[in-house]
């Protein structure tokens, strides 16, 4: 008997149809004599029209008072899960986050799970029952509801398998696996049957949205292998684990991610002495700004040019920030580009291969595409290009690294 | 420095712009040096939207899981009205019915208040903070999430007034207070100042949907008074309490009650012998059915007829409970009228006053209208009538005591 946690986004349960549906997916796992443990996010558009509601009370709401609102979006979806699977004669019972034990600190918003106390759970499971648990959600020592941000309902999934020390950690969503690239840009994109926790923590950080880092980087810690497949069809799906991978798909490039959500920051005639980086990103971090590639030229006489990449989102912000600093130590101009693009190529080996990088601009430049930054890790090669430009640049790269083809 | 407890209903709150209206009301209490816990409803008709959903899933949904969907409710709209406050400026904490320590039986769907641990809401009163509750909901030892079933926020409001040892508990909601008649009726039907727990407690079981009959319980176990007003205006209300009323109200009719929601059932030729009650009422109870008036005539020859009444929704379920009863000792028949109503005159004292009974049933007979059953209370009569003659009676009865004069 193995104990399997499966997590069900939104689309999966965004109607009673759907849910019903669900049900009878997880009431098959238990039939067929496994334990089941069952995350479950807020029903569709649910936390959307939350956020909206809010909006219409302040502009800026208290971040306590909206985790409390935003967590009854996920107590809705798992408590009718519960019935469902009821209704079909399984033995089922729905917990909220505090019910499950999930213990968070109180950065509300963005918390972070501190500990898991599985009593409940371990109590109910005996009992023979299917555990329902509501996602993206946690308590902290004071009873206060919390949420844990982008990402979370898979956080608390991967965390949960990790707790429970489940066999494996099913996310279903509506898309099918990890693919070659984004099938709708490249139509001929393959779907890839494993992934390492490396691959995937590079391709989630760099645009895929398949799951969330967090949740890889949980899953690389505990050591859960966490397959990745829809709740829509019986596709086998993708399978994230630590395990080797089979010889023939290694030192190869296995997907390309994409992001357009990038915007561009260059400081220019920066004077190059110690504490001019730290001076610069420390108050952006303190804001919250995330800062994701940063580049810096070489200095002739002393004077760089820094550039980095941060979310569109947040340029506004950033540079409100940056300007008065970057006039305090005397640069030459702070200028940004708001329509920028990412894409990487993504390998375990990759980097230790000679051919990747000058493959991966060639195959761009044959195209006129123009990068614009470049970035690089052992397992993954980044650039910066225009947005206008990314799909293209996805096709080219999916076709030059012949990912339409068999392994 | 006063403590109130302010309670608002599901109308008083169904939109943005009526939280907002609220969360001035409260803010004017604050600022007048008062210290305010409020107990919230859930939005306008959110609780019967989530029905509705679950039905969709289920059609018996279990009573556990339907309790921990229902409690959602009454969290959105609590932390909503906390946003509010604290965009107006003040400081103000949403809690759930965990939170706010209102701990109940694990009574799904009509759990009792066991006790209330108010050591969270005295914490943050003494902050300074404005403290809103969910109400209708509670936990049990076990962390299950329960609600208290129907009038359970203002049971919530009037048992967290005892429990703080408020001043009063103001229950505001689209009406004005507790009026000599439904004013839909009489259009010059008065308002009532103030009125007795036990005047209340009449008038709301025996129709008036002003409040309800467990808050007033309460209020009149607890001395909590218990003001009703409108929260769209500010006209003083009603003032329910348990203080002595003027002299010149006593021995008065205060208030005439209807309702239209009655079946009747008559078992005809009922053996008149121990235990036959007990083993007609015994089942109905068993299935959540509350009888209400039952009258029996006087026996002839051993047999007699027993007739009372009920709630319309519950005369099927009755029917199929009592018929084969009634056949196994001999009954002659079981006969029932789904369209009746209950017309109450209601005021301290009347009973030992002679003449009310008599002119109420001349005033009645003036216009035809047939009384099938009779019950009185110390301070009340009830007459059993037609549904369809119900408004009419109440117009007759509201004239003939001549409510709508000035005391």
């Amino acid at each position: 008997m193995a104990l399997i946690v499966q997590k069900y986004g939104g689309s999966s349960v965004a109607n009673a149809e759907r849910i019903k549906n669900v049900a009878k997916r997880i009431g098959a796992v238990h039939d067929r004599g496994d334990q089941v443990v069952v995350v479950v996010s807020a029903m569709g558009d649910t936390t959307d029209d939350l956020i909206k509601l809010a909006r219409q009370i302040s502009r800026n709401p208290d971040e306590r008072e909206m985790d409390m609102l935003l967590c009854t979006g996920e107590i809705v979806s798992c408590t009718l899960l519960a019935m469902a699977l009821q209704d079909m004669g399984y033995d089922a019972i729905s917990l909220s986050g505090a019910q499950a034990g999930i213990r968070t600190d109180s950065a509300y918003s963005q918390a972070r799970i501190t500990g898991i106390v599985p009593k409940r759970i371990h109590e109910e499971l005996k009992d023979g029952k299917i555990v329902i648990v509501a996602g993206f959600q946690g308590i902290t020592k004071e009873m206060d509801m919390t949420t844990l941000g982008r990402g979370g309902s898979d956080t608390t999934a991967v965390a949960l398998a990790a707790s429970l020390k489940a066999t494996v950690c099913e996310r279903y969503t509506d898309t099918d696996g990890v693919y070659t690239a984004d099938p709708r840009i490249v139509p001929n994109a393959k779907r890839l049957p494993e992934i390492s926790f490396e691959e995937m923590l590079e391709l989630a950080t760099y645009g895929s949205k398949v799951i969330h880092p967090r949740a890889v980087e949980l899953g690389e810690l505990y050591n859960i292998p966490v397959l990745v497949a829809s709740s829509f069809n019986n596709n086998p799906g993708t399978l994230i684990h630590g395990g080797p991978l089979a010889m023939e798909i290694r030192n190869k490039v296995r997907s390309i991610a994409q992001d357009t959500d990038v915007a561009k920051i260059t400081i220019v005639g920066v004077p190059d002495k110690p504490g001019t980086a730290a001076s610069i990103f420390e108050p952006l971090a303190k804001s919250g700004i995330s800062i994701d590639t940063i580049v810096q030229n070489t200095s002739i006489n002393n004077i760089t040019d820094m550039t980095f990449t941060i979310a569109r989102t947040q340029l506004k912000k950033a540079m409100e920030i940056i300007t008065p600093i970057a006039k305090s130590f005397g640069a030459k101009d702070v200028i940004n580009d708001p329509k920028m693009g990412k894409i990487s190529i993504i390998g375990t080996g990759i980097q230790n291969t000679p051919g990747y990088a000058a493959r991966m601009f060639r195959a761009l430049s044959n195209r006129d595409i123009n990068i614009q930054l470049i970035s690089t890790s052992e397992i993954r090669i980044t650039c910066i290009i225009e947005e206008s430009k990314v799909a293209e640049a996805v096709q080219a790269l999916h076709s030059a690294f012949e990912l339409e083809k068999p392994d």
